[in-house]
């Protein structure tokens, strides 16, 4: 078998067979398939594109490229939740606690943040002394007994992925749909769960910028993690506006509390609420509609809130910051930001207020970069919200003072005011089974 | 500018700017645009294409990248001829004479033979004593003198095509017009020639596979000649079947011979009338249909074959091999290869005759690679001759008598016999001005 063969098979439209496409993934993965071999079949991949088949394969050889996860000493059903990666989504921080304190497993790895998107590890980094860090012993204990666990990822998931990723993001072939969802699902599913709740983001700051491209994603995956024995379904989400009104480490665990006490955003709680509903239901906990009305009471009573609180006191967090987020360490400058014009918000640009969190401190341009957990921005008022001229809009906060003016012209270049109200755009589109 | 943005530019089917395409050539040939990056770009090119000003920009740009000639010291209009690459083509061996005997300059850089085609300098090469390396003074000299010289490529010309091409070569991406063109164009650019007549081959062996295709890459080449302000013809001709019926390097220079003495194959003879009257009529020396007339009176007088022995005579060739070409050393063994079964010839892969060539010793596999002048091919019978079983349709020349399996194998499999007569193929299809 020749990487040339395979170069122009796929140049040609012709439909790769299971053996060339492991023989691609081990290859490149192994050194022995050079770089410009590769990012030559990405781009033919870009343009000819790849059959559900095809895609299926590429993501298990993906996921066949390194570590994989044995769960099977965790009793009971383990369900995830994977969000494609948006601007202020602290769902994670929601779900998991609400979920877990049903009876459903949630035996989670997350990662941290680069560039304009945050990492869920990094926002829990932000309560002092939680452990991000656990032994495969110790984490499935802890799932046995709380039914949460929340570790970084230690092992090498899917080198093959980090290696080609690396490569499209120089070579102009990130946005093709089946090296997007070989990417994700690859790693996904050298976890070992049961079910998987997708959050496919659509809009500004996400892959897919139009909802029909984010359905075909969603299917893509759906039908992938299916092949692979997975329960699955995903949700179509709007990334056209933060969730939220918070952005940044401490400020969004704070904003998760909140929704855990039954007074969060009403746009977020929806969104978790939601998700949880569907991880609950593929979990067999009854139908969407039941399993959301469970949800709401793991809420209302509480029970979800103390599930967060037993998680962070078993990973050797301070409990009391759950317990009183005003204990939180708070940033030593804040700054208004004001609107200089009247109208509606008719657009906010997500990707260019979670740049602006990134200049502010909250996130890391390089992976060595330090994150200063308590730098963020609150939003005073999202899309579709009236604004007069003068009116605050959000506020900035970092420990580095200069840092203001940078994060505030981003800001207000990023929010489009507009003389007519915008249309209501829904938060979750719809459902992908 | 980064090589990102012009790769993302150009995968989204937009036109790239003159500077772009010296950015990626210049960087690229300097070693600081990595293959991986080049290679992502040739295949978006694939798959995009080029505008025609693109193309000359490239074409240019691989021009400027290395060595360019000055042939101001030589007098008079300078012609060169361009064939895209062929088997069994030795035309360059009579059409220069012819030109170069009726007053215009033939001042010749020619390449080395690789793979199934053969090449001008390893037949010259083939002739004891002949020196195919000249200082610039003495080639101009000679051209001046005796109108006619000819050189093996010593400088660096377009040393972004030789990388590019390498890179091409390795992942699929050859088989792009204007990436053909370009390649071919930098290269011929980088001579100082006044007028340029070009013979695409078409079919079997050739980088074109139909006439249309052909006549495309034809018009690209001349239209961006003609930007560089050179004169341009080019003709297609047919590649779907050996010219002549000597293939190999001393066999190739006997078949000149006797074209030049007025006895050559129908065929060729009519190829080399055709290209030489176009040169000479771009260098105004009359119509083309005029300059025709010319060029069979200079083979009838033999004033075209004793320029052949004046030019051999002058790079220290010897000569008495073109006045006597019995003299020619022959190959150890021959071998006649006899057809199994009857029918007419209604297909011969070109492609596969060189290849037979090659294993027959009379080509390289490598640059290392040594070649033995007297192997080869005589055709016995061409596409549309009818043969019994048991006919001659070939006979074959080596030192290797162990080669001659391999080369009567795949011989006859590259000729296809039918129980019709094939309808006849032109030999050149059209003239593209």
């Amino acid at each position: 078998m020749r990487m040339y063969d395979i170069i122009k098979k796929k140049r040609d439209g012709h439909e790769l067979s299971e053996e060339e496409i492991k023989f691609f993934v081990e290859g490149y993965t192994a050194g022995e398939i050079p770089d410009y071999q590769a990012s030559a079949l990405c781009m033919a991949i870009y343009f000819n594109g790849m059959t559900d088949r095809e895609t299926s394969d590429l993501t298990f050889a993906v996921r066949d490229s390194g570590d994989k996860l044995d769960f099977s000493a965790i009793d009971g059903i383990r369900v995830d939740k994977h969000s494609t990666g948006g601007v202020g989504d602290k769902t994670s921080l929601v779900v998991a606690p609400i979920v877990a304190s049903l009876g459903v497993k949630v035996a989670k790895m997350s990662g941290r943040g680069l560039g304009h998107t945050g990492g869920t590890i990094d926002k829990l980094e932000a309560i002092e002394g939680f452990q991000t860090t656990l032994s495969d012993e110790d984490f499935m204990k802890q799932v046995n007994d709380i039914g949460f666990a929340i570790v970084g990822q230690s092992r090498q998931f899917a080198p093959a992925d980090k290696k080609l990723y690396a490569l499209r993001d120089v070579t102009a072939t990130v946005d093709s749909m089946p090296l997007i969802a070989a990417s994700i699902m690859g790693k996904k599913l050298a976890a070992d769960d049961d079910c998987i709740v997708l959050d496919v983001k659509t809009g500004s700051g996400s892959f897919m910028k139009t909802v029909e491209d984010s359905k075909a994603l969603a299917q893509l995956m759906v039908n992938i993690g299916k092949r692979a024995g997975k329960k699955m379904v995903a949700l179509i989400t709007n990334m056209d506006r933060p969730l939220g009104f918070a952005i940044g480490n401490a400020l969004e665990v704070i904003e998760a509390v909140e929704t855990l006490n039954g007074h969060g955003p009403e746009d977020f709680t929806e969104v978790c609420l939601t998700l949880a509903s569907h991880m609950l239901s593929l979990a067999g906990k009854g139908t969407a509609e039941e399993c959301r009305k469970m949800a709401q009471r793991a809420i209302d009573d509480k029970s979800a809130l103390n599930k967060l609180i037993e998680t962070v006191k078993a990973q050797g967090g301070n409990e009391k910051l759950i317990q009183n987020p005003d204990l939180f360490k708070k940033a030593k400058f804040s700054h208004s930001v004001k609107s200089v014009k009247s109208g509606y918000i008719s657009r906010a640009d997500t990707e260019a207020y979670g740049l602006a969190s990134l200049a502010l401190g909250a996130g890391r341009n390089t992976i060595e970069d330090e994150i200063d957990y308590s730098a963020g921005i609150i939003l005073k008022r999202k899309t579709g919200d009236f604004v007069n001229a003068g009116d605050e809009i959000a506020v900035l906060y970092s420990d580095k003072k200069q840092s203001f003016a940078e994060a505030e012209k981003i800001l207000l270049n990023a929010t489009t005011l507009h003389h007519k109200k915008p249309a209501e755009e829904p938060l979750v589109y719809c459902t992908v089974e």
